[in-house]
């Protein structure tokens, strides 16, 4: 099959790799009708990780089943289902707890596995004609007939949920004021899911502007963190006091505010300026506990100058991590079935898997309003 | 009236001071039978913070109502009264969702407010014959009558609750597997909470023969940090498996494992290494945005070298800050009361207000077995 | 003062009363701008309990402080406020935990009490120019200037947290559906809430089409219980399967479906049958334990003949009780401010107080689509 | 195999039956070192339910794997395991939510299955020598080698947990106190679990002394119903307030207080009566939607007369169904095997396989003791 091969640092290519096929009784193999590209995908791209020559991208997937194991009861052929990037297993004890991007089942020695990601488990992506899919009765999300919806279902397979995760892990709750640091895809899901909680006011900080229109539009307060300190600006609009809650969705290689250069905690920081006392800060944003590329040595080990001190005093709770995508992606497929929730209008590019190596390079360089691209393999 | 004051570093007074009397109708006037000395008392008394001359010390008061202002309405003359460290109104949006550490009401441009204490608010310490108690419909929790468990009761004021606030940040759960950092007074209330909650295993880390001890005889399991690395202490009694919850009641005056110096985010990154992924940990040890005596230009900014690479690879979270301590005393109260806790394990003197000079001098060095000293001002 | 005073079953007048002052130190005088009719002020009306001639009726309050006792901390001459029907003293145990509905202060004997409501305390009403309200501090809630909100803020007094109480007791979530018995004020509140919570898909039963032409117009589904078997109708648009989650904004005198009686668990024993295993039902409407007026001796009882044994095969959990304003209002208020609710689209009438005893005779007869009256004392 | 069979009312015989098999991919077959007779089997066993002729009894099952499905990737031959009594898929809707006791998947056209069980789908019951477990992997909880604590871990399989979901269902906290109905064996463990989740008084009401006695040893306080009413005995040792939370352990078939008679709403109305307003209510003790033995029309029909004024009045919330076993077992299982639950002192007996006639009998009649049995199929 054809598939989106990672050659070197800034190049991959469309190659022919052999066909997934059933290997445990529990798998099945969706034929991808829709697979997009992450900002994490990027991380690898850049050759900022330990990938591999050779490695399939793809771990937002969404297509139809076309062979099933012995062992799988609830799948059959020509179902239409998208599946979480988190491979999990459904029966260890964090998958038990909800906790399926921490499986300690599929990724032995690690906690949480995903497709076609380094260092998370033996699992070809999707950006490929075909995808092998373990644990299937557990990790297939069946869809309602139709392709018209796939560019807002495939997102149902991380950024969306990743989005709400941050919202979650910060409790953001009907009435309350909300930041979220960063409009890249995430970052426009973590507002849009807190509006659609019921949050009364969302801010969202950035510089690109036309990451801050698309916050607008849907109803968020754009922060453009180049005009002032975004801290200020977001107290300032709300009498002096922070936000109710706050959601970090850009991670380690977040930059200085006024300056061209990394520092790793300076939206940790800014949020805790930017939030109330008692306040929760959700971060679905990725840190990394080694960074070869890090701005100094205590950041190539995954250390932060973090303000704990303030964080302390403000009584601050804080949770992170990768986003356990089964714990949310029934319901907000339903919202979506229902008309309630139209997340592709992060959506900038759906193309065939062929223009992948271009996609890949335009994305990369954030060009030509390249904010969200999905491959169409089966198209 | 006599009352512990505080004279310059490491010296303190017992000296008249003025009657406090009732300033506003909601107050009451408490004589005092019992109010305990607090480890973060010795921040005060060792000069590191910008506490003045002439402060009357103590947050931890029990004793019994003598006046009543016109507003209050459910105490009276003669009822025995534990108050909590932290002064609160009651009906700030912070108090009414619970969070009375950080009343807005009580202490103006700042969230929160407690008896004694430097930066808390215009509120004299309990270390005294006699103490004013702002709204005290709110800030008075009555007590059975009878002074046979008062050494328990007073533990109501901060160290229990606090010790349990930790175990409530980190929803320690029955079965569960707990790392507890620190075995002072807090650190064993955490790990005697986290019993009481029903856990299945509590770890203390500490260095002290005596402080280990009394750890190992309520029930948990003593972990020198001296004798090898904690972390892989606990670990290694867990099958290799982390903790599933952590608390640090340490906070920012940390000590290097196996070395003689302040080492502020040592407990934080131990625990981070301690729990396993999915964790919460809870952090009622204290930590502060500005430090004079920190060990560096960061450390004195309340800046941490967080490993928080790590903490997002685990999708841990983590609860900080001052204990609220409305939100569980009343339940605490009951255990006692029921003779289901027994906090006062961890008294080691009582004694008369008059002698408050050489206890604070003593517990400052830890000698002798000073743990945990109750004065007795009205004994 | 002008207020509206019970004579006898269906007569209230618009009559002199004493001017209510100041009695306790906590205490405020406001002077009312928008007081409205409940249908639980019916109950009285009706004379289906033993409420005394010369009561003022009236706990849905929005006014101006116009004095205020020496306790009072947080408000002024001026301040814009509006009240939730519950008056509670924020002290008591329950009010701590968040149930000020059910106070154990203010009506001694009960939990619970409330502005001009028969057997909740010495409580004057507010359908009146003024009103004492005591625990001032606790129980006002500030609004922001100007009256051009009034009619959505006054509904924080009572109907549109009473039906996000519903949504709460029911714990409903985004992406889910919900089934909500009853399109009179709470019913519609309650779907609206649900709505902003993020449900997928909220059905409202009820018979009368301009309640249910309401309902459809924020964007529920009507159910007509009298087209055929409401859990049925419901279950059919769910592919057979029950709602997720209910909400009983009904209460005792539910009328048989197709029949024209009493049958006072009919809603109850629907919704039972409408929700799916191991959903919640929240019960914001009234039931209560001795009704005169019951169809039988058991509902005069308040004995219910409820279908438990279903209700326990399918796991259910059912929340009931009045709602705990104060848990909910400045949220709602910060929605209403942000121009994300606009929960005045159930108000049919504003009307002088002089117009109240024509405004009750048509409420209780629901002619002429007088859905909700405020009534504008102060105007 | 030997195992246990249903002949007619009152009447079980060991006989022959087919060995079970692999028949999917996800099954073990478990040789049965230990099954309970739950009192749930007697409904059946008294010929009050469908349950046909020939069919084997037994859902607490404990034993050691001897044949593993190819597609079980956690188990082994020789892994000693324990399975709650509800047969589970994993990986529904249900399911993945942690309401296992409702599983979509094992029993179509019904929420939840069981092993050994009338209308729980068609799994055969571990009173035998051999048992098929399916989903094996997600339904097999591992236990440490030894058989030492066979008797506390049997109970893992159902009474444990279920107790534990009373306590659950209630949000049993720290230093509440607790009114639990019925000292059989779920309503002792109910009692067990109150404590060990930190109650400060547990109340257990019944009638029989050996029970009440039982209740009396694990630090809870008996309250004999034969002696005056309960709920008002609970309140004289409250000081006149009701408990803050209650279990129901009884069921349907409730006995009239002080009379020979099923009562089938007593216990409700009972514990309705016996907490305080805002408390919560469990009730783990089985109700049916159809009862050919009920006492009147309604209670064949599964409708009782619950005191639902009273219950809205006091503003409870009661939470049902039967529990979801693997919500809890992992940890109360680590509490066992750390030493800190000990629930096998409610095991009155452990017996042999072909004792299980006489062993039903007398359980049944409640004689000699006979408050639990566990069978040794393979001892």
């Amino acid at each position: 099959m054809r598939a989106v091969v990672y050659k070197r640092p800034f190049e991959v290519a469309v190659e022919d790799v052999p066909d997934p096929r059933i290997e445990q009784p529990n798998d099945v193999i969706v034929r991808i009708a829709a697979s997009a590209i992450c900002g994490s995908d990027l991380h690898m791209y850049e050759g900022r990780t330990a990938a591999k020559p050779g490695l399939v991208f793809g771990h937002e997937n969404l297509g139809t089943v076309e062979d099933v194991g012995s062992g799988v009861v609830s799948l059959k052929v020509g179902d239409r289902v998208v599946m979480p990037f988190n491979v999990a297993c459904g029966f260890c004890k964090n998958c038990v707890a909800g906790y399926t991007g921490f499986c300690l089942t599929v990724n032995p020695g690690f906690a949480g596995g995903a497709y076609g990601y380094v260092a998370m488990g033996p699992y070809g992506g999707g950006q490929a004609e075909h995808l092998r899919v373990p644990f299937a009765d557990f990790n297939c999300l069946k869809l309602p007939p139709g392709q018209e919806r796939d560019a807002d279902y495939v997102l149902l397979a991380d950024i969306f949920p990743t989005g709400y995760h941050g919202c979650e892990l910060a409790q953001v709750s009907p009435g309350e004021t909300v930041a979220v640091y960063g409009a890249g895809p995430v970052g426009l899901m973590a507002a849009y899911s807190a509006l659609i909680r019921g949050a009364a006011k969302v801010f969202v900080v950035d510089k690109v502007a036309e990451r801050l229109q698309k916050a607008a539009e849907i109803g968020a307060i754009p922060i453009n963190f180049e005009d002032a300190d975004p801290a200020s600006q977001i107290k300032d609009q709300l009498g002096g006091e922070g936000a109710d809650k706050g959601v970090d969705a850009v991670g380690y290689q977040a930059q200085a505010h006024q300056e061209q250069r990394e520092e790793p905690a300076v939206v940790l920081n800014s949020l805790i300026d930017a939030v109330r006392a008692t306040a929760m800060i959700g971060v679905p944003g990725l840190y990394v506990p080694t960074d070869p590329g890090g701005v100094d040595e205590q950041a190539a080990q995954g250390k932060l100058q973090v303000g704990f001190g303030r964080l302390f005093e403000k009584g601050l709770r804080v949770g992170t991590g990768q986003c356990n995508v089964k714990r949310y992606n029934r319901q907000l497929r339903d919202l979506i079935t229902a008309g309630r929730a139209k997340p592709s209008f992060v959506v900038s590019h759906e193309l065939p898997l062929d223009q992948a190596p271009q996609a890949y390079q335009k994305f990369d360089k954030r060009v030509e309003g390249y904010t969200k691209v999905v491959l169409k393999p089966a198209a």
